[in-house]
């Protein structure tokens, strides 16, 4: 699915063109056209339909000035060494990689100072190239609805509640018979990788913040659309109506850049009562804006508790290395 | 939906027997049969199917020992106000008497003792009946998984995410374009409900506890069964093992009585990764024990986390109260 | 919902623009954005969210070109009559005046011709303006399918089997206790619309097709998208590869008048074995080409057997409204 | 999820009890309950979840009266003529020998006289044992339907387009992505079944009932139940009430002989405008039953329409296997 978005989401990018696909070892040789099971609603174009696709290594890819990975992790780690070795910047979706202390993992409107961490990484590991990562998906929606807050009011606790949709599982991923008139309160290591990604993210470069998060992760029966109910004890005071207005006057890096893929503003704010809604608002800056509602004070915490809606593909995998990528050009990175 | 599960509860019931049934103006006159949308896979019973609704009047009624009630809260406030003034037990549903300082919100195996609340109702009020009510759907899960802990380790705070089924809105209820491939985080005054009746339900009578609440309520694609993410930070250490323990063999007045409507364990404890789930596991205990699942650590609020799943309309509201009736019953009451 | 995708589909229409909404006297004077409940992922845009709502009375509406109806069946018949009397062309969703003879079904593919009959209208009614309406939904996109085959092989008997969006009940429309794990047999009044809409659109002004139409109507749980499972005797052998080559080919009047709201092909053949799907075919052509797929021999009635599936609230609805106005206005009818 | 159906219908059976388990290589040794991932609400039973699996084998199996296959069809094919050589009774799901001339398909209550089959298969093949084959799922509801209206008017021609269950797929089987939001056309070789079978099981033994049969058949989104709208050309006139009579009366073998997982009735007819329904209808007679409504008159093809709901798994598989076996000990075939 991630794959599927990514081609999706570079069909005519301004920057970047899809040169060639690689992947694992039984589909070398095979057009993607016929190798895929397409599942999104726009048609695979035409040109990708015909590629044929090449085996996961440096030698068979060529010259190319940015590698995507939506490898599975267990393949990622090895294969984005070798890219990366090669000297390829290496925008990975894959969890291999994300917790080294020498690689970022980058939400670009969150933490793109962290960026320099791959000066470390080069030297410490000898590399020309280096891989950078971007959160899991629940982690990315997570963080950027966090960060004006960490800004403005400080942040001593967490806990989030997800309500997480199917593609967010792959293809085939969740089987039917499991979400049909169902939830699934578990997802593997989802809980962990929230609780240790955002800590990362949202701290210095190499020193994790220190607040505290805990995770409880679910699976419900929408198709695209991670949806998240956030409890936040603040450092200071924090007014919902100033929540409100903190958030969605946001902006970051990406938005001052003016990269290809950054929406307008990546937090938008919903005043009813019954937003965000995954299939009404997943859409929300192309999927790379994250949508917050129902900001209210929770007395429990000292703080406050909302509901943030983000696209798990798109900003929550595809879209968010794309704007890593866009990021590194428009900095002089690549 | 509720007045339906109150028929299926009581087939075959070993005390009690439908007498009776009332509805509002528009429905006076037609037979069951003829004026419900009967949505149960268990067909209606023949001889509920005939019977010609009365009008909500104790007058019209007669000579019955209990009334259950499952009136729109609007009309519920009167309605059953007459009912007890006649003399008549009401076991209500309505949310419109619960919070009132002298009718007991009655979850038996929680809160039992609570019934001597009807004593000061009726020297107030004057009446030879009494309004007993149950707690709202979610409060009752929760409630009944909070109650050994309480016991046991004591109660700080609590924050409760929900994933809540449609049958909980009624018939018609939640529209199809409203759920389908979607979450709806909103439901109306369901979070206030929560945090009050908790306290209410959990403290002593007329003496609310002194913890503290906070809900996130939202509506899932689910039919029937409300999931709920808790959060819990306990007085003394809750080690996850030992509260799966204390959970499991709990047991409450309605099964030292051996109500015939109580579960042999009302918190049936899952050790499995990925339950509780609604579709496999809201049928425990015909609908009245809730299943708890994924009981762990929660360094944040230095405390447990843990999911729970019960069935809204048996547990949480028609069996719930014909749970209360029982009890009643068995204890001299009626 | 019909109302939405009007609003939806006319934005940043080359040739018409809202003017003016009126909708039924509860709602006179509210806002648009206030008093709709907007279940579309596009945002309502902002020029129509601020529209006052007037009444359904030509005196209130003054002077616009074009008047689209997606009134409820009960109150369309005297509006619409009204808005014509009053020298307005009336385009219309409403089955109201559907079966009237002297108004035609207008599905511009299939059958433009039938715009004549507006003359007889207007002779016969007194009438400066006109009422032109469109099929319902399922024959929208049965008929479009159909009208390749009638040209050339013939058609002897259709039978088909539905599979209908939510959608297409309106909203609050489909409970989703009615159909969550459930499909349901049966909406009123369809097969009877089915059977004898295509009829009178498939035959010569004011006389209908010969053949004959069966139909059996279901409603499934999705959102968008109206599948149908047509079997077709034909009159001379209908081979499925042609079948698929002059259904791909196909185009009508609106493609050569190229007018804004058509698709370049109003019939796309797919040729995997499991296509079309409604997630992902019902946007083809901006919703307004049917998807047909599985186009094989039927040995029992001795011709073809095939998959259509078409946008209902587009090319079943709303959209075809506009194309219907974009025909008239381009022959000069406007 | 067969073999999960086999295991809930065979418990607390008055004549039969699960003895052993046998699969493929990869699950030998291993408890059933720690292999099977079960999706039943209904828990796995005790003792079945503590028995080892054993190799597909007659020698590993022992002495047991009946075995029963859902085997994979390509692991079905020689593993049930080894059960079979080695004289055991094998009633078997799998669709690899239901075509062999010498097998016969039994759905008890439509063709229990094909039984004498089995003398042929034995001398042909030299087997004391004999395979007994039951329709694939839409076929079995197909046929039960058919039965008393080929008896009474005579068949000529039956379309019929099926709405299919996932758990049909088996599990994991149809991926939520595929089906949430979502109608598939297209199940890999069931329309070939439901033609070849449906003759099969409706003529007299070896000899295919000469009617026509034409099928399209589609998942959806539905968990269990599969619906089928069937237009039939009738030998005689067949009015809607009478074959609504004819229908509700229909009882075959398994009925006078009170087999007993026999329903009272095999055809349960509803006359409610919008029934049956998956969710509300598919437990009728446990499963066993097929519920038919709609009966209407057909004018296109002289004769009726109707639609078909049966559990697909009940009476689809499991439970007619197990229904061929009580009729073949009651009649001394065993």
């Amino acid at each position: 699915m991630v794959g599927q978005k990514f081609i999706e989401m570079l069909q005519g990018h301004p920057w970047f063109r899809i040169e060639a696909l690689a992947a694992s070892e039984r589909s070398i040789g095979i057009r993607y056209g016929q190798l895929t099971k397409w599942r999104l609603p726009m048609p695979i174009p035409e040109d990708i339909k015909d590629l044929e696709v090449l085996p996961v290594d440096p030698k068979s890819i060529g010259d190319v000035d940015v590698v995507y990975s939506a490898l599975p992790a267990e393949e990622a780690k090895a294969a984005e060494e070798d890219f990366a070795r090669d000297g390829h910047m290496v925008f990975s979706n894959a969890s291999s990689h994300r917790m080294d202390e020498d690689v970022p993992i980058l939400n670009p409107e969150v933490n793109c100072e962290h960026a320099s961490i791959i000066d470390e990484q080069r030297k410490r590991r000898g590399w020309s190239g280096a891989i950078i990562t971007n959160p899991n998906c629940t982690t990315a929606v997570l963080t950027l609805s966090l960060k004006p807050l960490q800004d403005e009011y400080g942040i001593r606790r967490v806990l989030v509640t997800t309500m997480q949709a199917v593609s967010g599982a792959g293809y085939p991923g969740v089987a039917s018979l499991d979400i049909l008139d169902n939830v699934i309160p578990f997802i593997k290591n989802e809980e962990e990788k929230v609780q240790s990604e955002t800590l990362k993210i949202m701290g210095e470069p190499v020193k994790p913040a220190k607040f505290k998060v805990s995770a409880s992760c679910n699976r419900v029966s929408t198709i695209d659309g991670h949806m998240e109910a956030v409890f936040i004890e603040t450092e200071i005071k924090a007014p919902p109506s100033s929540v409100a207005e903190v958030m969605a006057k946001f902006q970051g890096e990406p938005q001052r850049l003016k990269l290809p893929t950054a929406p307008n503003f990546p937090i938008v704010v919903r005043h009813e009562d019954d937003r965000p809604q995954p299939r009404l608002d997943r859409m929300e800056g192309k999927g790379m804006s994250v949508v917050v509602g129902r900001i209210r004070r929770d007395e429990v915490l000292d703080g406050i508790k909302y509901i943030v809606l983000g696209h798990n593909t798109a900003r929550g995998a595809a879209g968010c290395s794309i704007l890593n990528s866009e990021y590194f050009k428009a900095v002089g990175l690549i």
